[in-house]
């Protein structure tokens, strides 16, 4: 009866989601948590998977320009630090928990007084633009960003659609009221790191023109276009850099002032206006990658008008219907938890196209999505593992697109490559193997295939034999990567491995039998770097001996990327069953996994390890980055599986708290976020490419998964709290489920799982 | 009976100039002409209005890094000298006799054994890759250029089409053979003035990219598609930037050798092949403005194929077309100088689209010509003079078209003004004046509007209106440019008087009384700044009196840019007569000239004077640059005319000789030649937007102008040689002309003129 009631209320209405009334769940989204340390997420505006997340720059620390690594830009991955004082404006591109970065492109801030055109520094606030601000005066919703800059009594408020940021500046009354352009600030910025940048004051209120970087994408092109809601009366600029354009030689007009043809490379523009108390002064700001052209197209689409409550309104209305897939019963501070994680795996990949589907593609050209959405922002080594499996559920159309999108960027690749890690048409080759390929085979896999099949299989077997990167051609000629060769020599071995298995499970599906055949043999690889002598994986030399002066806990030089030898020796996701025989056996494996978590770790370990603090770090399981984030589901496959459930709530609880701090690592677009959803609901994908997800302990009440196919998968979990967090028995559509795992399609078909929880191991 | 021949031949065949048996007038084009010292011509292979100039570049001396002139540079403002030994490489894009200068984009220099990627220098050309070469070995042909490298043993050939550069290089036999495409050299090249540059090699044979750069034209993109007939076997590159981008942090691949995506700002790539004894490579190198794709359908539909010979013999026959235009009886010495003349005058303004029309704006967004042909390059201060005026006879569509072009920009521009000197899309505000507005009111005046008349007088009073440009508040309210306020205060003040004329002109015809009125009284401007107790132009104070310190024969400080008091006073075109009233009468001011003529110039004249060498100069009188070329007709309103007649057969006899150093100035666009044109025929555009020439003496024996209209108008000069410069009568169509000018209409009307010359003057 329920059920047919269900079901006609979907018959009648279309797509489930997008007609029943939804729960408003926007409160429970703290983009505030992360912002603070090692998270890396930011508090502004942005809607799910928009172009534009317009957000405060608390601080514009730079690069150094001698090409060193300067420390303290590492914190600005995101422009804002919650301990700081001061903001400097609102810039338009953010990445959301990167742990390298770019972007910030165009900051804008509004100021009243003396004009002042640089942005001073955090202990001399008032030597610049900048203003101090108090969190007390600071709201931070989905899609909404409120805060007072206390030195020029300027309330500020950002909103946002997919493609234009929208301000809304409440000034006092004053004649002197400026708002700033600053074209040459931007995150990870340096000396030249701005190629060109070009402004055309169109008319007294259109400002339009690009950024041009040169950074983490090596060719990247921002265009904007920027309205005001008022006329200014006079605006200028000053060109901060050394060498001045040619066209500064001639004396024909005065370029600083009313001069609308601005180009170079370290502009600062004003506009000026006379305000009244309380006058609100708004600016629609929208982006392409194509054109100016585009950018307005794209402001005069999504925005028309000037209602700043009603953008808001649309942007938070977005916001519920996607977090609306996921309804839980919780406490308030799970439900912060939950909901502020399912909003940052709602952020990345962001679209990269404009309203009519053209964007700049790898070769420059402008390309048209035929028929599909077009991403970028593709953070694959930590988005496979989570990120896209999820999105295989809640967001299965977007996951299909998002691979026409790594598609796309294949097809105008000269080097004929998957995406690595990719943002603006740019593949800035950040981290190790080819893992856009888990990504694609987990969906064939999981039959969510919106693209091309065997042009995806084409693409990924061509990746993974393009014997000139990062040692793939040694890898494919000694079933290994030489110590000699390369520095990441075993954990890259280790990642092939694994890609190659997907690419097996894909041709398997596909049923070509060559491919499987090749792929498979390839995918024992992480046999050739394991010293059965030590027990860990180990890096090798092109002799075949293992690299002398190993050191498991060791992050340097050892042959691992961001991790060490005890956590990436864990790291054959595709064959749990293996790894165990190799460590000696469920009981002996099980014991190797009880001292990763309980090890202390010298101190040395957390100076020389990237990404981590000891936030993120339990005993020497490092949930702060990700090579680990399957391992605590090992368990599973050695004769404890109570043991995974005991070390996911404990890693839920300590790894997620709803505060600035509540991130112990970077969130990385999303797939920290990602774990803690999976993880929540009880269940989790070992091996992405695999239709299986190991059963974990899930830490809500309950859960009803509303999926776009119309189905509902309810997770209905008995008895659950702190203490209780052992799985007694499960219960899948009223039958008693005597494995470990979920499959996919048992999700998909959709159905009701009971969790029975009790406070002793079974 | 004749007459009728020729109608029914036209009604039947169409338009003339396509049908009729061209006359092969190529051979009498030497471009070669004016490549010595001053001329700034270049000697490589254009089509006529070609996008590409296709031409041998024999140093790449930089413009200063600190900004400071460096005198060598501008040497090479065509990339050639004919004094030079060596030849670096060929390049695609050339201004055709400026006295400032940029482009030099993607130079391409085959050579062979040892690999070589810096150019080396002069003194020392094995130290680089340039080579030594003779002028023995060298040909120089419309739109076809051959020279034999001696350090390499390589015969170059070059010839091209509107978009698409056509090499081929005929090698030794070697298994070292190499092909160079430097995208760090340039005209008027720095450090930095690249922007960025990009490249993909996209297959084994075809690479395509940009370059981008901040010169003369301040954001100039220019990007391009290189296509090998054979393909390389290995290839790489080197960055020589100080700091290299981002990406090169990164291991992932050797990026020097066979890697396929470079970007950068200095790069330098090489493609290798072996070759047979005699075997020949052949590149064809297309340009766009829009996209990699632009340059691909360009070359794609240019040349399809691979025969070179086919392609310079169709490129030779466009030549002949235009050339025909003018069929002359003259010695071949006048006919080298005649057809040489017409080819340079056929250069400028260059085609700036694609085959489909599209084209990058000063607004950097992509455009299309909607129904005429875009063009760039407008050296208006130079060109309005006499170019534009020949093109109103000779090429009246492309002059309707160039207006076009011009009022695109106009409506492109955010400051809303006509060009002033651009290229590219790009303002560079080179020179004084607005001197669109005499080339637009001319085509008026000449009833020559295949554009929107109305629109372009709009375009012409907002230019002229524009109280923010070079001193034209003050020009408004005061009645001319104060000295304190412009270094340029008194020419420009008569520039503006002229162009004011211009305005007036076309706004009578067009019927507009107002704006008639208004600039007909500022066009009496030139008067305020006449000297009357001198009898000189002076630059004027704000309180009226004159500057003190005045030096007639000075360029410097005196308020006269490239020009000084005594040339620069005889600058008032519009209004001859009241010029001649103001030197004092017909026989004073007759006086004034001679002396003008005659005098001898101290020293320091030519140190401090740009654009002039000693071989422009007769007496005071300079041809090397533009602001005189009216002058010598100006005895045409004293009582002496034949000293008119007298003057241009020197000019024309010292300043124009068919040999390397046979242009004794800049031909700036055309201009120079343009002058040439003209007084050979017999008559001048003394003032542009008047429908009279002012005769002077033919120089020719016969001319016959095979005009677009399908009618001809012959000029039948009897008895005319070094001696009998003088004219006796003149008969137009069978009757006596009793006055000194011919009117457009009786040109374009078509008709026979005959010339009595003799050796006294009348």
């Amino acid at each position: 009866m329920q059920k047919s009631l269900w079901l006609s209320l979907l018959l009648s209405s279309g797509l489930f989601a997008q007609k029943k009334k939804l729960e408003n769940l926007v409160p429970y989204v703290k983009p505030i948590i992360g912002t603070q340390r090692m998270g890396h997420t930011y508090p502004g505006a942005t809607v799910p998977f928009g172009m534009v997340q317009l957000s405060p720059d608390t601080d514009t620390v730079q690069y150094e320009n001698n090409g060193k690594y300067n420390p303290d830009v590492y914190k600005y991955c995101a422009g804002y630090q919650y301990d700081d004082k001061t903001i400097v404006g609102f810039s338009h591109t953010h990445f959301s928990g990167t742990g390298h970065s770019d972007l910030g492109d165009f900051l804008v801030m509004p100021t009243v007084g003396e004009l002042k055109l640089n942005p001073g520094t955090a202990d001399k606030p008032h030597s610049g633009f900048r203003s101090t601000f108090s969190h007390a005066n600071e709201t931070a919703e989905a899609d909404y960003y409120k805060v007072k800059l206390d030195d020029y009594n300027i309330l500020a408020e950002l909103t946002a659609t997919t493609r234009v940021g929208f301000h809304q500046y409440t000034f006092p009354k004053t004649e002197n009221a400026h708002i700033i352009l600053d074209l040459s600030s931007g995150i990870y910025n340096y000396e030249d790191k701005n190629i060109w940048t070009f402004v055309r004051v169109e008319n007294d209120s259109l400002i339009t023109g690009y950024r041009q970087t040169n950074g983490w994408g090596r060719t990247r092109t921002v265009y904007f276009a920027m309205k005001f809601s008022k006329s200014f009366f006079q605006y200028g600029n000053r060109n901060f850099s050394k060498r001045l354009p040619y066209r500064g030689f001639w004396g024909k007009f005065d370029q600083s002032k009313n001069f609308p043809e601005l180009a170079g490379k370290q502009i600062r523009a004003y506009f000026d206006f006379k305000t009244n108390e309380g006058e609100k002064i708004k600016i629609k700001f929208s982006l392409s990658s194509v054109s100016t052209e585009g950018a307005l197209l794209n402001m005069k689409t999504e925005i028309p008008g000037w209602d700043f409550e009603k953008v808001k309104q649309l942007g938070q209305e977005l916001w519920n219907r996607e977090l609306n897939k996921v309804l839980i019963e919780a406490t308030n501070t799970e439900k912060e938890n939950f909901y502020t994680s399912l909003y940052h795996t709602f952020i990345s990949p962001t679209t990269y196209m404009d309203v009519d589907g053209k964007y700049r593609g790898l070769d420059q050209n402008i390309h048209k999505a035929n028929g599909f959405t077009n991403y970028t922002t593709f953070s694959l080594w930590d988005t496979y593992r989570a990120l896209h499996p999820l999105f295989n559920i809640l967001q299965p159309k977007r996951n299909g697109d998002m691979i026409n999108s790594m598609l796309a960027h294949y097809s105008q690749s000269t080097l004929h490559m998957l995406p690595i890690w990719s943002h603006y048409a740019n593949e800035n080759w950040c981290m190790t193997g080819y893992h856009s390929v888990s990504v694609i085979a987990d969906a064939v896999v999981k039959s969510n295939t919106p693209f091309d099949v065997y042009k995806a299989l084409d693409a990924c077997v061509t990746t993974a034999r393009h014997r000139n990167f990062d040692g793939l051609g040694y890898y494919m000629d000694m079933g290994y990567i030489p110590a000699e060769k390369n520095g990441s020599s075993a954990s890259t071995t280790l990642e092939y491995a694994y890609d190659d298995w997907c690419i097996a499970q894909m041709a398997k599906k596909l049923n070509r039998k060559d491919i499987y055949s090749e792929f498979s043999k390839r995918s024992e690889n992480y046999k050739n770097v394991f010293d059965t002598s030590v027990g860990f994986m180990r890096a090798r030399m092109t002799d075949g001996s293992f690299k002398k002066g190993f050191d498991p806990l060791s992050t340097s030089n050892q042959g691992f990327v961001e991790g060490n030898s005890w956590n990436y020796s864990l790291y054959v996701p595709h064959a749990p069953d293996q790894l165990i025989k190799m460590l000696g056996g469920p009981d002996a494996a099980a014991k190797h996994l009880d001292s990763l978590f309980t090890m202390e770790l010298p101190d040395k370990f957390f100076a020389e390890t990237e990404d981590i603090t000891r936030d993120g770090i339990i005993g020497g399981y490092v949930h702060g980055n990700e090579p680990s984030h399957h391992v605590a589901y090992l368990y599973n496959w050695t004769n404890k599986p109570w043991k995974t459930q005991e070390k996911i709530r404990m890693i839920l609880k300590q790894q997620y708290k709803p505060a600035p701090d509540g991130l112990g690592g970077n969130d990385d677009c999303g797939q920290m976020s990602a774990w803690y959803i999976f993880s929540a609901l009880g269940f989790y994908p070992v091996a992405p490419a695999s239709d299986q997800y190991a059963i974990g302990s899930p830490a809500i009440n309950k859960a009803t998964l509303n999926l776009d196919n119309g189905k509902t998968f309810t997770i209905d979990v008995k008895n659950q709290n702190d203490k209780n967090v052992y799985v007694e028995k499960i219960l899948l559509n009223g039958k008693l489920l005597n494995r470990l795992y979920l499959t996919h399609s048992e999700i998909m078909n959709g159905g009701y799982i009971v969790f029975m929880m009790n406070d002793h191991r079974r």
